[in-house]
């Protein structure tokens, strides 16, 4: 492989996926790729240098690339993580740095500062779903997925609702960049009211010409035809990596927590 | 501020370094810039959600940015992390993403396939230094570090050392690319081959000509230079995220822990 001269790291982590399906979890063709985590011997910990804690480091940081599901003996160290309160701590923290750089942004007043925000594990919790689906233990099931998304019943991760009426109330203008399809905008708008976001700019979905893009393509384009538009990116928001990697980028970006699946 | 069409995500991390001293400890200069962390208050807590943990990680992610020095209250838990198994952990697992990646790779034989290291906190622990200063809790302090690496006695940090030596196996060159200056190469190779390195390829310092400029800018032209000189650079391991962001990137940059400082 020769290195990359003019497109972004990004594009290292850039596999073929193998569909378009909502929050496709990415299907590796070329073997070795892949990171494939033994699956017994060593002990969980939640402290103290255990290999769970820092695989979730190593996620968190990119480090670990593409990876498919999570290791089998980390599944308690993910359940404890996510339904404890080092995630909501983690996610808090997230969106304090973010709400600390924004108050240094100068808002010019029209109408142009952006800040862009996915929405799955950012936005919304899925968190119930997981629940039921091994916290992403298991490989992802679009049907069952696209099931619960038709429900609208997503809560809102509390931090980041309150990060997004605090970027309101600087003026900041609101973009919702999301990996789902187009058909389930009236079903997502309906989950973000429930979950108490309200008066977005723009929700951007994927459309039919956005089909087969890996995350951090579309996501990227997006963007790039929101600078075209003349908006300017102070911050963007996403629990994967390829939310906000990627060409153009925001001046800042925000990794929330999430250690049950990767998208690329 | 206008978002980057052309440049690289990691120009929104950089802010004016104020001199070139090795190892520079940013300086910022425009108020706000900086999250400025609170002293009191909140408890430490190692594990279970405290704000010390959540606050490594978001160092870790880049979500930070910019900052200073160790948050007062986070003293403890840095001391205990850095001396505890899980900083070990985590490197260790650092270098486990590492060298599963680096057994993709197709070597061609012809000596031009590159990995890039930083030094400091990366192939050497500078522990026993900032031991004696306080874990970055106080503010750098050029002179006495300069004192240190003239001591040329800062051990390798065990995981990476065994990561160099299984790339040195794979056939990749070694190429140590370093914010240290020029006169200070013989310690820095005497400390090198102290610690156990040996057989890189090239040790990349900063000379008169980069004097002044930010370590992401410095080491981006070093990685732009080896490229053009024919060396396809697959992988990147550095302690902090100006090691590893820039253009030219790596194919894949491993992210190896460090809550002591920020370079910028």
């Amino acid at each position: 492989m020769r290195p990359l001269l003019l497109l972004p790291l990004v594009l290292s982590f850039i596999i073929t996926a193998a569909d378009s399906q909502t929050l496709l979890r990415t299907i590796f063709e070329k073997p070795g790729q892949i990171l494939r985590y033994s699956s017994g011997g060593e002990e969980e910990e939640d402290c103290g240098g255990g290999f769970c804690d820092s695989w979730r480091l190593s996620v968190e940081t990119n480090n670990a690339g593409p990876w498919e599901v999570v290791p089998k003996k980390c599944l308690g160290f993910v359940e404890r993580y996510v339904n404890g309160h080092r995630y909501s701590s983690d996610v808090k923290v997230a969106a304090g740095e973010a709400i600390s750089f924004a108050h240094t942004v100068e808002i010019a007043g029209d109408g142009k500062d952006v800040w862009v925000f996915d929405v799955d594990e950012t936005l919304l919790s899925n968190l119930d779903y997981y629940r039921l689906h091994g916290y992403g233990s298991e490989p992802f099931d679009p049907t069952s997925f696209n099931q619960w998304v038709y429900l609208a019943e997503a809560p809102a991760l509390q931090a980041n609702l309150r990060l997004y009426k605090e970027l309101q109330g600087l003026g900041f203008q609101i973009v919702l960049l999301t990996g789902r399809d187009e058909y389930q905008r009236n079903t997502t708008e309906a989950n973000l009211l429930f979950a108490g976001y309200s008066s977005w700019e723009k929700l951007i979905m994927r459309g039919a010409s956005d089909a087969g893009k890996s995350a951090v393509i579309y996501k990227s384009e997006k963007r790039a035809e929101l600078v075209s538009q003349g908006f300017r990116i102070h911050g963007s928001s996403g629990d994967q990596w390829s939310d906000l990697l990627g060409s153009p980028m925001a001046t800042r970006s925000f990794k929330v927590p999430n250690p049950m699946y990767y998208i690329s």
